[in-house]
């Protein structure tokens, strides 16, 4: 065997456990995504507990593949695609991060939301949002060990329902805080919860992009179109 | 001059490149800290226009310091405290760009808030948070350059300030929603300006704990008191 190809399979051995990892990783943050929607509407606040242990791995896990993907930089000096590859691994788990933390904050706002009243179909909205939040954090990861662009950018545009439905909310729960003031401090907490999955949204939307970028070398140069527009939306009182 | 010699003096200059790159991105996103701020008390909506276009130079900062950042970690496979400043970098940088998008959140919100009459002492209020976030972003970032760890935990504690200023004025706006639903739009609008404050005192402090870790090799052992506890809140019309 000579130097280069056993230089090579080390890196690629090393790329495995990086990938293993951000699998692992990812799997935990889509199922605080899932949970943090079943202590909303189940009032399971053991759930909220569990997230929070949950959210303990997620750190460490962020801060091993970071360390990892450094070693990798250093000792092996990648080029081209597998230096993307490591740097896009390093930006993923910052991103995947950042969505659990959105989980835990939801779970965190849940245990104060169970104690009001539900509003309208808010509850049934905010699971559709989660649900396809759930499925882009799937889609994305399984884009990266792909390393499919294509199925990256797919999963990229989903975001434009999440932001829609996102719109909507925002107005419907203006309007129950309208209507009634004992509604306001419900209204407040959820529209919090639906704005950390629009934003959870985004985050997948980066990794998304960082795929792309990984595969092609340049990131997506269609700037996809913004569909949150609730800052600056306003509600007249005689509408 | 021996090879070694060449090579610390190749590193340190990089890394000095580096550190130039950092103080000009910070002091972008400060000037939008502060313009947002503007943009909100004097209806200025040229200064938005402005923000947003510093925002493009603070994202192109992002990329540029990023490269570089990992061209040295590939190049120079530089060790201990070095490899700590070359990774905080590229952590500083990803928590900079982030402060600017809640600026440039804020700036967007504004157009719609100065359409709506000023409440209580809420402007004053998100000035003064904003102030501070503006002290600790330049605080953080002189302990970075000075390598400086005591200055670091400093700026890292200011952010219990930021959020107690946030509870305070959450419970306001709370209260000016209830008392009139004309508040409410107002109101929604203040609390996610106030909250995207929040966040960025939050993203200041990310900074700081890595300044720490940069310079003694381990990240603070004091868990920050969590001080922001609007997740919580909930006001009783009947109190």
């Amino acid at each position: 065997m000579n130097k280069d190809a056993h230089i090579v399979t080390s890196f690629d051995n090393d790329l495995k456990t990086v990938e293993t990892l951000v699998l692992e990783m990812a799997g935990l943050v889509e199922a605080q995504v899932n949970d943090c929607v079943t202590c909303l509407l189940k009032q399971d606040l053991e759930l909220v507990e569990s997230i929070r242990a949950s959210d303990k791995r997620v750190d460490q896990l962020e801060t091993e593949i970071g360390d990892m993907a450094i070693r990798i930089l250093v000792q092996r000096q990648p080029m081209a695609q597998d230096l993307r590859a490591v740097v896009v691994a390093l930006k993923m788990v910052s991103n995947l991060e950042r969505i659990g933390d959105y989980a835990k904050n939801v779970a965190k706002r849940a245990s104060v939301v169970t104690e009001l009243t539900p509003l309208g179909s808010s509850n049934e909205t905010i699971s559709r949002m989660s649900e396809i939040v759930q499925d882009m954090i799937r889609g994305v990861v399984d884009s990266y060990v792909a390393r499919d662009k294509d199925m990256a950018d797919h999963w990229r545009h989903k975001d434009e329902d999440v932001d829609l439905i996102h719109n909507t909310l925002f107005r419907e729960l203006l309007t129950y805080m309208m209507e009634n003031p004992r509604n306001i401090t419900s209204c407040m907490h959820l529209l919090f919860i639906a704005k950390n999955f629009e934003r959870m949204g985004d985050h997948t939307t980066n990794i998304a992009e960082q795929v792309h970028y990984m595969v092609s070398g340049a990131l997506p140069d269609d700037d996809r179109a913004k569909s949150d527009l609730t800052s600056s939306i306003t509600v007249d009182l005689d509408e």
